[in-house]
């Protein structure tokens, strides 16, 4: 099973009118400090803050009557909680999200106040999919995976519709592109639209240090797992290995993966702010830090970078800015 | 004179791939709060974090290659500074801009980065236009009005043209609309386009507290004049009167003022950073802060709002956090 651009175009005609058609920016220090002409895909301005909306709207909006009424249930450290309960909202879909007791305090408020009901759990102790998976049978429910499903991976490649149709727009190419990646669900479904419009673009797999899976995976040509244990500010990227689905995109897809610390993200974060007037959490940062720490060579190109999203704690944005006052 | 719907039509042109298309944004939460539907054009995110490239890009561009050769000079604030000092390094003019010595320090680092020459002058004592004049004769240079000029209006008003049409592509009426207004220009430009797409429309001026030169001049019929010493937060709306192009336009375009106090722009700047995810300049949050504040009722309409900056100095975007931390 794959994800053809055909189940993108038919995801952003049911997405017409319910997602936002996000901006793709430029920024001229930026541009100057790369030497390169940068495209940034401001997905942090996406309904809930981020691009997961897209993906839960597509799945949810195809959920039969008798679905729709026993409602759904998903799981996620935030950003998918937050489109899954606000879609669940519009289609007046009952929801149930189950999500880490240390996600950032924004993302839990921000599900709740969808309209959610918010099951918390021990992210070292005890197990989301388990969780998720006995309310889903007791309450016979429909599970909404956050990323290894088709709807859902359509539904994120929007936002690559959308970046391909902006820059031809422009009349401009596309040689390089960066995307966060967790479970890969965005950058699957971003990789199918792109490749559509600029077959010859190269698409890198950005991670936090220890969440490196993409990467190692695309090195071996097997899914890995991330060692157990590790941590990073980046939590929406924390995912333990590539999904099935978005694995057999991404094998395909994808030419490289880059790795970014967390200084380097907050870095990042801090620029946003500066120089692009957006509010970018870490996960979402990610590509912007690789570009800013040189993690290729991007000299003379055209370059895509998609901020995935920007559901960040108040107290770590202004830590950032104290650390990196002049990024 | 004055400024038609076809100037601001041929100024988009001259400004296409060259001005950003900002995003129209809507928010679940804000709809929710307010009980209407709004649309924020966010200008914060246009080169420079402001409008004000719009208008300057389409002066300079203008310019006989004799005067492109002599160069400008222009006195702002600080938005119209950056917007000129950019648009004369992508068009290869030399320009040197009259900058208040208390402007936010990133408003003056910036315009110097653009390759612009800074000369400061105290607001309280000096006369920014005798400076400005005074440099434009011994240089042989053109001055470039910040808002009382046909070509700036056009240019900004491009930023009406594309909210006209991003809310026609959404099939989408527009009943009422909130800008900012120091000089006018901004609201005179998007005025005239706006009622061309939507004749109906009711245009509100708003400004802070103090300099409401518009809400009075549309109430007695004759421009008015802000008492002098006043002071506010909002530094990109302290002009001392509606300029004569723009009056004669926003005369008759719109219908009323609203005021708003420096707390009610923390408090959307803070909202903006939240729910939004942009980070707002003073001057650029008074819309939000109107509606935030029931200066009219809204209810059950479709309202816009214009953000036309974002270029705020960190240390008060943190002070505004620390106020209003659940805004």
């Amino acid at each position: 099973m794959t994800i053809t651009f055909e189940d993108i175009q038919k995801a952003h005609g049911r997405l017409l009118h319910h997602a936002l058609e996000t901006p793709l920016l430029s920024n001229y220090f930026l541009n100057q400090r790369l030497n390169a002409q940068v495209y940034i895909k401001a997905e942090c301005l996406q309904h809930c803050g981020a691009f997961k909306f897209r993906g839960a709207y597509n799945r949810l909006v195809q959920l039969t009557d008798a679905e729709k009424k026993q409602g759904v249930v998903a799981f996620s450290s935030g950003n998918h909680a937050q489109g899954v309960a606000l879609a669940a909202q519009l289609l007046n879909i009952p929801a149930i999200i189950v999500m880490p007791d240390d996600a950032p305090k924004v993302k839990l408020e921000r599900t709740r106040a969808y309209g959610a009901e918010v099951i918390s759990y021990n992210r070292q102790t005890e197990s989301r999919e388990a969780i998720a998976q006995e309310l889903a049978t007791s309450r016979k429910a429909v599970l909404v995976p956050s990323f290894d499903d088709p709807h859902i991976i359509a539904g994120q490649g929007t936002c690559g519709l959308e970046l391909a149709a902006q820059l031809q727009k422009q009349q401009q190419q596309l040689e390089m592109l960066l995307s966060p990646a967790g479970g890969g669900g965005l950058i699957a479904g971003v990789s199918v639209a792109v490749k559509q419009a600029f077959p010859d673009c190269r698409i890198y797999a950005v991670e936090p240090d220890g969440f490196d899976d993409h990467g190692r995976s695309l090195q071996s040509g097997q899914r890995e797992v991330n060692p157990q244990g590790g941590n990073s500010l980046c939590d929406a990227l924390l995912s333990p290995s590539p999904g099935e689905l978005t694995w057999a995109i991404n094998q395909k897809n994808l030419c490289q993966g880059l790795v970014v610390t967390d200084d380097e993200v907050c870095h990042a974060i801090s620029y946003a702010y500066h120089y692009l007037k957006l509010v970018v959490e870490p996960g979402g940062a990610v590509a912007l830090a690789a570009l800013l720490h040189q993690k290729i060579d991007i000299k003379g190109r055209h370059v895509g970078i998609i901020l995935s999203g920007g559901n960040i704690d108040t107290a770590l944005l202004m830590e950032c800015l104290r650390q990196y006052p002049n990024p």
